[in-house]
């Protein structure tokens, strides 16, 4: 338990201690190397999207998604380091798991998480280096001072569903900053779909599917034009319950879809009117997995695996190909700054991300023994549920600390049809046409490992197996080594206490508590 | 489990959704009622202080308490509602619980808790209400805009140390806020004595008990004539072991406890120098239990009794008494507006606390069937054990949300000595001669109910015990009734989840999840 971590005291100085004033200091405006002048980027991040889309093999229709992925690399590995909104938009926007940025939950009411105030976040960065900022619909990180944007319409000043699923007013918004030539810029925008909305609004249907489809009472969205989905004929992923109920919310999932894929298009067309398709790189993806049991929240694959899309007007080689390259949304920032042609204020060393940008040139041949990391804190206030994980091609190593209490479940999803479908039938004892039961739902084990390769659908924990405790002792090492980089405050729990002031300076220590 | 909530909607939005700039409104400079002329308060808070004071029968020699109390109403049954530094002094200074402010936990480095921005303060409230507000000390609570004071000299701006424990320091910045006559005014001292500092300035000792003391590298404060204890003669509490370790950290934490005495006798003496002794109210009292075992961060007494002193130049009828009313650190709040004739900016129903002034004129006869409340969330952010309490003059009843962890320990307290001792003789299977061990001081039931009368020392917990149910009946809906009135988020944990929008606007319930 006692763990010298000489290492951890310098990185953690480096980044937190220093302010955020000093990131332009040695840089000012970076030369951006270029191709054909300016170079902007767009980022488009969809809200709880999972794969649910043509170019993934899904039959929901998304044909202008599916005509950017001829014009992508696809990512068949990309992962969220984190499953849930607030945090996940904060490491996107940072490059540092929320552990590290201090985004610990969500942004919104009670729950009221913020970054620390000394966080460098792209936009701040990219500001400080004469690339115009703007953003566009969700934003959901805090606090302002940490992601400004010189354009900035989102919930904090609109109707989240008007600046989130009005494509017609997300168009003009977008139309509104192109009309401001300043190059280089940075739009990111976050589309509000497919999350839920029947907690709040159910009178739009569960995933708001209804909303500004021209029925009474229900709005007018112009430029969209709605699909609907027959429950029977949708596909039931497997770690949702093949019931009518669970149908009928997939189904409504899938015309939300439709709605996000349309407005891409229209983004995507406003682009092409104003002139900036031939210099523009874009990044499309979704901050975590789609909220249904073992998605949005946890670190299962139906949580972490992301879609995503990266599309340079430059580098056109592998339009259309897939890579399997380990990928984080912890490499959108390394990924963006690289396009820009600006180093991080910190150093090279102060993310764990990696650029995507060489990978529009080739796949890494041979790949390297990559892996992606993730870090969950708490979603919201009451739902404290610490995981740490890593991810390699092979296996998943799972750290819950807060394992003997049952698994949280947030109130969006809670109230959901197909979690209400669940108690339902669980109070009732009628079969549950499911993968798990509540009762293994909500308890796990401390550590799990899954043998991806014999068993993608994470069923089997085979963490105590004698044959794998050399995988367990390697990918144990790695992610306590990602956790001391990224100077996690959770690095000794449960079982432990850091110490890493006083005499402890010099070298941080795990104290042991003898109390599991 | 299904419990239908209907005035909770109320109390909520009427709190939190408002605005604090609406503070002033139907309100301005209120008349206030004058007893001789202005009338000022002085608050001071110590930090981990318990009942290591004359006046409350120890020898530890604080004569300048001593002295205050023959002049104060002195409690005999003051609490915290929460036992932890940043939580409980945002109550001292809201009058609303830490979950029903925001402040779930410490306010620095990687906690960074802060309270709600709409949250109305008693500073802010004064302020809006002509009385000149100033802080000197520590004050660790965010952000600023809910705690504003005119006049502020504390950890923002200075050494927490110098501004917290250098009673000579302190002496001036008391004499500086005193020079500006401008009445009515409210001062608010945060001494830092007899906080721990042995984990980050170790050099000074255990307790600081070194800092200042004149020796070589430990500074000069001027003021302060030190005494120190023999480790064989100090008062051992019931719920610290009986080992030289402990008796040496006591015996610190008394030498810590005169520095705040001798801070006291100049602050008071200031306020008679300026001509102010005559018309202000003073508070004195502290944060939360000392740092022992049982104490910070436990809803056990050794953790929720606080001393407290009131005295009134004006009301002296009482003076030297004892008081036996239950009494809250959520009154302090209550009691300064109703010293200084302002309402709370939404309404007297907006606090669950009461003005303690009534009490300086007579003990209420017969008492009523009085309680008082507690609610626990983190403390650091890894700590999350989120609990809830009723204590009432016989039984005390402990929800412990978080239950099937084990408690968790702060980076400060497993540091000490006294727990660093109790490690070690654990683990060498050494005699503790401690009331607990760790192992049952870890793992706490769900509910935990105390007999005070039979049992002061919670030694048993009669929670299922068939003669104390209609006891457990009883206080059970008395706590759930407070957690209704002060919107917790936590109402519903850890078997539910509370759903209060939508179709449950109008009855926020608690939505089971069998998970227990």
């Amino acid at each position: 338990m006692l763990m010298p971590r000489s290492i951890r005291a310098k990185p953690w100085s480096r980044i937190l201690l220093l302010h955020v004033f000093l990131i332009s200091i040695g840089h000012g405006f970076t030369e951006i190397p270029v191709h054909n002048g300016m170079k902007n980027a767009l980022v488009i991040v969809a809200d709880d999207a999972g794969f649910e889309m043509g170019l993934y093999n899904s039959k929901c229709l998304t044909p202008n998604l599916d005509a950017l992925s001829k014009r992508s690399l696809i990512f068949n590995n990309a992962y969220t380091s984190v499953s849930s909104c607030s945090p996940s938009r904060s490491t996107i926007l940072t490059g540092l798991p929320n552990h590290q940025n201090g985004m610990y939950g969500l942004n919104n009411g009670v729950h009221h998480f913020t970054s620390f105030r000394k966080t460098a976040s792209l936009s701040a960065i990219l500001a400080q280096n004469g690339v115009r900022t703007g953003i566009i619909g969700k934003k959901h990180v805090g606090p302002n001072e940490v992601y400004p944007f010189q354009f900035s319409e989102t919930e904090e000043n609109n109707d989240i569903d008007q600046v989130g699923r009005n494509i017609t007013k997300i168009k003009l918004l977008v139309r509104e900053f192109l009309m401001q030539k300043t190059e280089p810029f940075l739009l990111y925008i976050g589309f509000h779909d497919p999350h839920r909305c029947g907690r709040r609004t159910p009178q739009y249907g569960e995933f708001c599917e209804l909303f500004g489809n021209k029925q009474e009472g229900m709005g007018n969205i112009p430029d969209w034009t709605p699909i609907y989905y027959d429950p029977e004929e949708v596909h039931v992923p497997y770690f949702v319950q093949d019931t009518p109920a669970a149908r009928q919310d997939i189904a409504a999932q899938w015309a939300s879809m439709t709605r996000l894929d349309q407005g891409i298009g229209l983004v995507l067309k406003e682009f092409e009117d104003a002139g900036f398709a031939s210099n523009t790189l874009i990044l499309f993806t979704s901050d975590n997995g789609i909220s249904f049991p073992s998605g949005r929240t946890n670190l299962y694959d139906p949580g972490m695996a992301e879609p995503m899309l990266l599309s340079s007007p430059f580098e056109t080689q592998r339009h259309n190909q897939i890579t399997y390259s380990m990928s984080s949304l912890l490499d959108v920032t390394p990924t963006l700054l690289d396009w820009f042609g600006v180093e991080h204020p910190y150093g090279n060393d102060a993310l764990t991300g990696k650029s995507l940008l060489p990978l529009l040139i080739k796949e890494p041949d041979p790949f390297p023994d990559d892996a992606v990391f993730a870090s969950h804190s708490l979603h919201e206030v009451t739902m404290y549920y610490p995981m740490r994980a890593i991810r390699t091609r092979k296996h998943k190593l799972i750290h819950n600390l807060n394992f003997k209490m049952p698994y949280p479940i947030d109130q969006d999803f809670y109230i959901s049809p197909t979690f209400q479908d669940l108690i339902k039938r669980t109070s009732s004892k009628e079969p549950l046409n499911w993968y798990k039961n509540l009762k293994n739902y909500y308890y796990r084990e401390e550590w799990e490992l899954y043998d991806l390769k014999e068993d993608p659908e994470e069923r089997w924990n085979v963490y105590f197996k004698s044959s794998y405790q050399p995988v367990v002792k390697k990918l144990k090492a790695r992610l306590m080594e990602w956790q001391n980089k990224t100077m996690d405050p959770w690095i000794c729990s449960p079982g432990g206490v850091l110490e890493d002031v006083g005499k402890y300076l010099d070298h941080p220590s795990c104290l042991p508590l003898f109390n599991l």
